[in-house]
Parts: structure tokens; C-alpha cells; sequence
């Protein structure tokens, strides 16, 4: 038996904060509509009114009652899930009371909200003792509205040492008489305060990159069956900065990121996707550089690398570096010079071949990628094999369960993702793998 | 509430450490005597008379006579906090024992010096088993002397794959009843041990970096109110390199760092302030190169970037890749490029900036810096806009937070601050954010 | 006191795993006789006869005969430890219930093989009370098979985030009554297996490098005095891949890593000694540049460092900067930007010289490194100092300390260790240090 929660989804690739208040009376709950009107690849796959630090303190009770309305009113027909971010502090009592009495208000079913909300997502949080407050205060809260018992799900935003600590112990506090925490959802980082909280300093005030913050929560999530969230990136233009923080955390096992626009929203949406056209990189001084396609062929414009015949053989040039190289030698050294990115076309043929071979009784098999490669106009035929057995196999399922996921969770996107892949494409990757 | 101790400064940028004893009897007491008559930013904000690792063992026992003798005589001038480093070995009960004759006889209010002692330093701890023995030899010196309970700190040497398990663990033990572990102050990073006990090894014996230890550490300080310090940078020549260290150490968290010389802590005193005058910095390759300030103008020196104007736009050389830019196109380019390191004045005013806007009801502003960036003789005009909200005035106030612990503790350094910023940047440094 | 564990070996430089079962019959046992035949440097310290991953699921009853058989056969000459492998799963009891038969029956005295097995490997351990479930089918063997209690080691593969969770408290549960972990032996990395349940995710399908995972994977083996070993290189024809990713390793505290190939495995037994010759480095941007020794000169052949004479002095060209500087400077200069790898030689040298330094009452003496550097034809003398007290002493004795069990536990490599550092420098090193 492995950890029992009673949350569904396995990934959240977006986590859209949307600001709740504005302080004109009139106009408040604009920016709430505008979010709940969001669909297909611009609508998250979680949407967190917050009324914690998008809306000034004075602002908050009608921040609860504006999401009680938009909520109630748009709710049904919005796709994701709603997780309102209501106040909550590990060391202010006053914050935390305040936090359950929006809490109680937003869940009230008499204010026709709650049907449309998931979960609330808990700021701040202190060590696990304070997370068992958090939880007791939506048990207080089900309890007395006669919802059923982990109903609502929490999420909680990693900022302070002692959070991160307390991802040490999620897996062995679920499931204890006391708590009723199997309700956990998302493991979500928050960098701004965690750094405040650890009192790192940068010369720009740039943030710290954090990496074992990120890595920390990753493995909570993978530990107690959560799922693991990254913050914000502040740099709202910064779209190709914004893609390698996600790839980052891809890496980490940490598949969702914070959107602060439905223009981030969409690009956080589709990069956790495995590619439409598979492509081929050169490792170039350790950098990888994508080579160009045409047809088969694979070109390297570049000039750090440059390749020539010769009488006797090949002379390659790397990074100012003459090398003779015999054909052979030349093949051997252009394969371990690149790599090749698999669109999602090639992950499900790999799949559905490795299926096929287990069938027929085979542990592994070779899976081979071929190109032709060229540099200044000279061309070379690679073969690339790969071994697959079982654990290649399943790693490599991994963002084919994420595709999953999200067709079965999101039906507003199966147009969206038909048009991106192909219908054929789509189909048999919901099929593949189960 | 959060973590209670009973430690007053939230900072230490230097931790000195001092050997105790020399071979020939006549002199053993030179070297502390030179470090007690240490001032200003020559002076560390702890120092540590050092009777472990550089006092021989058959030398402890004068050792700790010096200590006391050179405390008792000096230590109401020395204008940072004194913190007798003893012997300690988590592994060797004679060691501990030692040690604890060693605080024994340094604290006996007969012999004059524990009035200006502030606490010890516990190397080679291992477990949190280990950590409330050390209390336990606190507590039984404190009881015999009639020593407040608590009124010395402990602070303790991390250098064992153990005690770095143990900093996960201090902010759930702290308060227990058994313990009087709110006595913790600096938890300190030994590289040296810890690469011996961790079997690290590097092909030249250069010290691995640890980067997990120190966020470890770090974050071990966070969650139960501690000061985080890292050990010796031991090639002492290498100011550059030092400094670099700091750096990644404060993106950390980790605000202090051992000195081994009167040089190094000028430098360690000096460095975690902000500077005096602000920079702009070009992100060339992934490195920042800062550009010369030439009244608003920014000047670019290298050869890695180039820049000209043509008839429709302009021209932009990055690593050998040409761009041709509208002017927008390449002041969005350049602004992507650029960063600002703001000076202890900017600061300061974006503070107070942001405390008058949150007085007159705003969530957050635009704070915006600007400059002429010159390459190659073309000249263009930027503005960088950073928003500002509650989390970002948090975060940006560490530095400032730090400069107003140090000023409070070390008048002795007052003078030297008012040189370096000006009285009035200094009045004003002391007074926002409180 | 420190952690008590029943296990000798304090290092394991390669941990072999061989397939043990092929599909046709007759010959399913010929991988398991070859890796039984390994010798010397081919032969690694500690051989895992798979009968898990490498086995399909429906061969593994076969796997677990021949496992008996190869090893009854050929155990007692095989060089180094035999730990075989059995199926495990946290999360799937029948898995469990399967490697604990297959347990039982290779460790049964009546087979013949038990003589010759030094412990299990058990994969896709969980949290701490899965360990504990393992141990306690050590337990139930040798209990029914009259071994003694903890004659099996047990090591475990941590494949999952709550089996890296469970690392940090080994050292707490080992030696509590009802368990017997004292016989815990290495701690291995499975990173593909740990991939997939971390949900990371790579491009290329390349595996994430997981520093986190390692430095924790270290950090608790030595907390508990075990030995801590990376998972499998995959692309196995490259070999300096696999050097790189050991010299990392080391730097963690990792000394072992996972082989597949008789060619990976003397790779990694050789790796970790101390090179036969020293070396000089020149950092050139951040990268280390061996120098070509000519006798005592050490000659820097490439493009990015150069050096001329002038009236005045000297000009040093690094990376495109000219510096302009005196023959003092050039010396500083040159000093700060080279390194010295020792040899084995060097270590042991350096290490008796200190001990006698010791001998006569010193506690920290300079070693010296003299070289001529030699850049475009122009020589430059340097001598490059090192402090050595205690701690340094310490921190160099680990490869000297690992070289020593090598030698205590490997006779069959005597002789190939005889010719790589002469038969004196063996002799000097097996001494040193006790």
C-alpha cells in the first residue's frame, strides 16, 4: 500500500494567482470575472483567487464576499479547479483566525460558492504543528457547514525554514487519528518571503535560485503523493527565461509553475508537453545547440564546429580544437556530440514498441534514431541507439501520464491539443501505457 | 509566537577565530592579547579564542589560563562579544570531558573573566543527542557558579554528517523541558572536518564546496532563529575569491563567515553592507560584467558585446551573433541585459518610497532606475521598472536590517560608517523600516 | 562511542551487477559464471548477481538456482563480496513476499551457497519501517538457517523520495531493540527508478544529475557508518563521462559507483586511488587545464593563456585581458592560477613528514610544491606553499585510508597495485597513517 490521499489530479502544470480586490467599490471584483472567463490553454489548471497578498488587509472582507459572488455566479463553467488563497501566518494568531473566518465564509453553502470550490491554498505556513492547525480549521469548517470530511483540499506555500523542514514529514503525519491531512494537494514554493524568511541577499536583489528548496518540495510531493509547485517569475516578459526555470524544475520532478497572466498561463500550460517534431542538439562546448531540419537532414549553422574531408579521412574543429578522424571515428565522435529531443509522436511509438516486445517475452530492446548530420556541407549518417528495459520504459511514460492527465482533466483543451499534435497522435497517446 | 531565545543579535558577519598558544611559555598569550586589542571594522563581531584545533593538546591547559587572563584584563574594552571556542568530540568522552573543565574553569566568576565571556563554541557535535550534552555541561557550569541559566550561549561547529542531520532537528527540541537549548546562537560550518567525516575528495585536496551543508545550515538558523556562519576560507591572499564566497553565501542565507586575520574581517565586516554608490551590471555570455560609471552614463569597455547604428536601426554583436534592431527592439534587448545593484542611499529610498505610498492606501509601485548605457560609443537611454509590494519591501530590507543590528552593536564601527556613507545616508539607514 | 555496524568494509569502489538469467534455458546461468571469473582490477569489490531488474519477472525462480549454483561453485575464489539482489517493492507485498522466498532459498545451508554470500541488496526500499520490514526478513533466515543474527548485510538502493527521506534516520533507528540494522552495509542511488518517482523530466530522457539526492545519500552513510555508492553510468563507451562523474561523486563523499561492464569495473576501481604521478593545473576560465610535464617544467600548450617579456617585466594575455605586471606579480599571479594534484608519492610523503613534524611538537608545517611553468617559451619558477596541521592531515589521509582497505581486502590486486606505484610507494602507503 502506498500513501492514500483523496485528491485526483497527478500534475498541475499552472497555478494562476489573480489579483481579487481593486480599491474603487465599484470595480472590485473585475479582475476576478476576467480570470473566471479564462479557457482552453489560457485557463490554469488551478485558479487561486487570492486574497492574501494581492488584496491590501482592509480590503479583504470584500475580497471573500467578491469571490463568494464571481465564484458562485461563474464557477460551474469555469475548467479548472478553484483554490482560494485565504491569510494565514505561522507566528500571528490574529492572521490565522482571520484566515478561518474567510475560510468559513467563502465554504458557507448557503452563499452557493462551495460547490465550485476544491480546496484553499494556506500561506505561510510554520512547521507540521502548524500545518495540523491549518487542517484543523478546515475540519471545523466541513464539520459545521455538513460538508463531508476531506472535502476541501489544502495546499500549502512553502516560505519559511521550518516549512521546508516539515516536508521531511508530511508522509509520516497522513493518516494519524488526529489529522485529517490525507486532504493535501499541492506542495507549492513561494521565494519572495522564503527568502526574507532565510534572509538571503542578492547585489540586484534578484532572487536566489534556491535549488534545494525546489528539490526539497519535490521530493515531499513524490513522498506523500502531492504535487510540487514553483513561485512566481516576477520578469512577466522574460518568456525564454520563464521556459528554463520550468525545464529546471522539470528536472526536479517539479512539473507546475505560478502564472501571474493568462499569457504566462498559456506558455505554462503547454511547455510540460513533450514537442510536436522531435529535434537533434549538438553539444557545442557544453552548451546544446538545436541543429536545423531539412527533411532528414540536420544542419549546423553555427561556428564554434567545423567539419572538412580529407585525403585520409575527416578533420573536425571544435572550439578551436583540430581533430583527424577517420569515418568511423568521426560517427563515434558526432554521437556522443548529440542528443535527440523525442516529440510525442516518438515517445508513443517507443512506448507501444517496448509494449509489443514485452509481450513477446523480451526484457529490453534498441530503440534507434537515425539523421544525417551536416556541417559545412559535409554529411554523415548517424545511427542513435538507445536501450530500453523496464525502468527506461517507465520514465519515459512519465510525461506521457502528465498528457493524460490533463486530457482527462481539461476536455476544454482537447481542440487546443488535437490542432497541436494531430487527432491520431492524441488518440493513441491517451491509449498508450494502460 | 514564534521561536524564543535568548540571544539578542540577529547577525554576525565575522566570527574570528584567534590561536591561544604559542610553543615557548614566555609568549602564549601574544596572539590573544594582539586580538583583544582589535577595533572598528578590524574587530569581528565574535571572536573566538581558540583552544581546540589551534592550540596543541598538551597546550590547552595554559591555554585556557591565557583566555581568562587576557579576557579578564581586556574583555570590557574588546567591542565585539567573546565566545571561548573549547574542545568537543562527539566520539570521545575525554574530549568532552576536557572540554567541560575547560568552561569549568573559564567561567568561575573568581577568576574574573566570565563577565565579558558571552558564550562557547562547541566543535565536532554530533547528533541532537550530542547537542543537549553540551547543554548539560552548560548547565551544571552556570548552577556552580550561580550563573544566570542560559546566560551563556551555545553555539556549535557543524562538521559531521550527523550534526547536519541534527540542524533539522533544533527548533522541535528547543523549550523541551529536560534542555536548555534556547542558549543556541551561531550554528557554524567546518569544512575542513566535515570533507574528512563526509570522506569527500577532490583531486588536488582542495576543500568540495558543500553547497547542500550550507543551505542546510542556513536553513537550520531560519527555523529556530539562529545565525548561520561559514567556516575558513583558507587561502588567505585570495580577497577576490573571499568575497565570492560571501556572495553565494548570503544568496544562502548565511550572513557570517569565519576570518582567519585581521584583514579578513575587515573585509567580512564590510562586505554584507551594501555599497556606497549603486552599478549597472551587462549580462555578457551568462557572466556580469559591470560597466563604468561616467556621470549617468554607463560605459561598456569589452570586446564581447558591440553595438552601431545604421540607417534603419542599429546593430547588436553578442558572442559573434549579430541582431538588427528597431531602437524599441533594442532597448527591450538591453533592458533584458542589464541589472541595477542599488546602493545603501537607493535602498533606503525605495523604503521610504514604499512606506509613504503604503501610508496613502497602495499595494505597490513602480520603482524605476535609469541611465544612459553607452557601447561603442552609442549612446541609449533606459529606464528599469521594478514593482514593489509588501513581500519585496521585506525582502529588501534585510541588508538594512543587518546595518541596524550591526549599528546598534558595534558603536566602535560608527565613525567608520559615517566615512563610508555619509551621516546622512547613515541617519537615515538607522531610522526606516521601524 | 560512535554508530556500531557488523560490517569491515569501510569503502567499496565498484558494486557490479550482472544479469543472471538469458531466455534459453541451458545457457542462463553463463553471465552469472563469467562475472564469477573476474579477477584483479576487473573484479569488483562487491558483485550483485541480479536477480531483480536484469531478470524478467517470469525467470527470476531460475535466476535465484543459478544463483545458488554459480555461487556454490565458484564463491570461494571469487575476490570480492557477493551480495545478490531480490525483488523488493514498497508499495507491493507479493514483491515482497517473492524476495523473501528467494532470500530463504539462496541463504539455505543445505544449497551450498550461503558460505560464499556476504548480504542482500534490496531495491525500491520505502520509508524507515519498509527498511524495517527487510531487516526483518533477515531475521526469519537466519533464524531458520541457524545463522548467526546480522551475519547478512543488508543494503538498500533508494529509488524513491521516501526511501531519501529515510536516510537521515538510519542512524537514530539502528540499535533499537526490535530491529537488528546494525547489519545495514551500502546505500545506493537508482536514479533511473528515483526519476520516475520523482516525476522528473529531461528533454532528451537523459537522467537529471540529482545532486541533492547524492550529497544526502552521503551525508547518511556517514552519519551511520555505512558506504555510500552511485547507480549505473549508462552510455558505457563513455569513459570519461564515467571518470567525471566519480571525480563529482568523490567531492560528495560517494566512493563507490555502480559498474555494468568488467571495462566500467576497472575504471572505477582505479579511479579512486591516488594518481602515480603528480600534475600541475592551470585554471583557464574556470576550467582546469593540465599542464604537459618535461621534466621539472611544466608546459602550458594552449591559446588562451599567453606570456611575453619586456623591458619592464612581463605581459600576461588571460582570455583576451592584457595585464601588464612585474616579475613579483607575475609569480602572485601564476601562483593563484595553478594547482597541484598529488600523487600517491606526494600524499605519503607529505603525510610522514607531518607525522614527524608532530613527533617533535609541532602542530602545522608548510609542504611545498616547486615547479617551472613554462607559457610560449618563457619560464617562471613557483613554489606553492600549503599549511598542514591536524585537520588537513586528516582530510588527505582518505585516499590513503581508502587504498589501505583496498589493499587489507583485495590480495588479488596486490600485484597490479605493485606495478602501477612500485613496490616501495605500495609499501610506504599500507604504513602511513597507523
Amino acid at each position: 500500500m502506498s500513501v492514500q490521499r483523496n485528491y485526483e489530479r497527478e500534475f498541475v502544470r499552472t497555478f494562476f494567482t489573480s489579483p481579487t480586490a481593486i480599491k474603487e467599490g465599484d470595480d472590485s471584483a473585475k479582475m476576478l470575472r476576467r480570470a473566471a472567463s479564462l479557457r482552453g490553454m489560457q485557463a490554469p489548471d488551478v485558479w487561486i483567487p487570492d486574497n492574501e497578498d494581492a488584496t491590501a488587509p482592509n480590503m479583504r472582507a470584500e475580497g471573500a464576499q467578491n469571490i463568494v459572488e464571481v465564484v458562485s455566479e461563474h464557477g460551474a463553467d469555469f475548467p479548472g479547479e478553484i483554490h482560494p488563497r485565504i491569510e494565514w501566518h505561522r507566528d500571528r494568531p490574529t492572521t490565522r483566525l482571520n484566515g478561518f473566518e474567510y475560510m468559513r465564509e467563502i465554504a458557507d453553502p448557503e452563499n452557493g460558492a462551495v460547490d465550485h470550490i476544491d480546496g484553499f491554498v494556506i500561506p505561510e505556513v510554520g512547521d507540521i504543528d502548524d500545518w495540523k492547525k491549518a487542517d484543523e480549521a478546515f475540519q471545523l469548517v466541513e464539520a459545521e457547514h455538513g460538508l463531508a470530511e476531506g472535502s476541501l483540499s489544502m495546499s500549502v506555500i512553502v516560505e519559511s525554514g521550518e516549512a521546508e523542514i516539515a516536508l521531511n514529514r508530511i508522509r509520516d503525519e497522513m493518516g494519524k487519528p488526529s489529522n485529517t491531512l490525507e486532504r493535501m494537494f499541492m506542495l507549492v514554493d513561494g521565494e519572495v518571503d522564503y527568502t526574507k524568511d532565510m534572509r538571503g541577499m542578492t547585489p540586484t536583489g534578484e532572487l536566489p535560485p534556491w535549488p534545494e528548496l525546489r528539490h526539497n518540495t519535490s521530493r515531499g510531493a513524490s513522498a506523500a503523493g502531492l504535487v510540487a509547485v514553483d513561485g512566481p517569475y516576477d520578469n512577466i516578459r522574460d518568456v525564454e527565461g520563464y521556459k528554463q526555470r520550468m525545464e529546471d524544475n522539470r528536472a526536479k520532478g517539479m512539473t507546475g509553475i505560478w502564472s501571474l497572466t493568462p499569457g504566462q498561463v498559456e506558455v505554462a500550460n503547454t511547455e510540460p508537453l513533450p514537442p510536436v517534431t522531435g529535434s537533434w542538439l549538438l553539444d557545442v562546448d557544453d552548451e546544446d545547440v538545436e541543429l536545423t531540419a531539412d527533411g532528414d537532414r540536420q544542419v549546423y549553422d553555427g561556428d564554434d564546429v567545423s567539419l572538412s574531408e580529407t585525403a585520409d579521412g575527416y578533420v573536425l574543429t571544435v572550439g578551436g580544437d583540430e581533430h583527424e578522424l577517420s569515418e568511423d571515428d568521426l560517427r563515434e565522435e558526432l554521437l556522443d556530440m548529440t542528443s535527440y529531443v523525442p516529440s510525442m509522436d516518438d515517445i508513443v511509438d517507443s512506448m507501444e514498441e517496448f509494449e509489443a516486445a514485452k509481450e513477446s517475452g523480451m526484457g529490453a530492446i534498441a530503440m534507434t534514431q537515425a539523421a544525417t548530420l551536416v556541417i559545412d556541407g559535409v554529411e554523415v549518417s548517424l545511427e542513435k541507439d538507445r536501450m530500453w528495459d523496464e525502468a527506461t520504459y517507465q520514465a519515459a511514460q512519465t510525461p506521457i501520464t502528465l498528457f493524460q492527465d490533463v486530457y482527462e482533466h481539461r476536455p476544454d483543451q482537447h481542440e487546443e491539443l488535437a490542432e497541436r499534435y494531430g487527432a491520431d497522435v492524441v488518440e493513441r497517446a491517451t491509449q498508450v501505457g494502460n
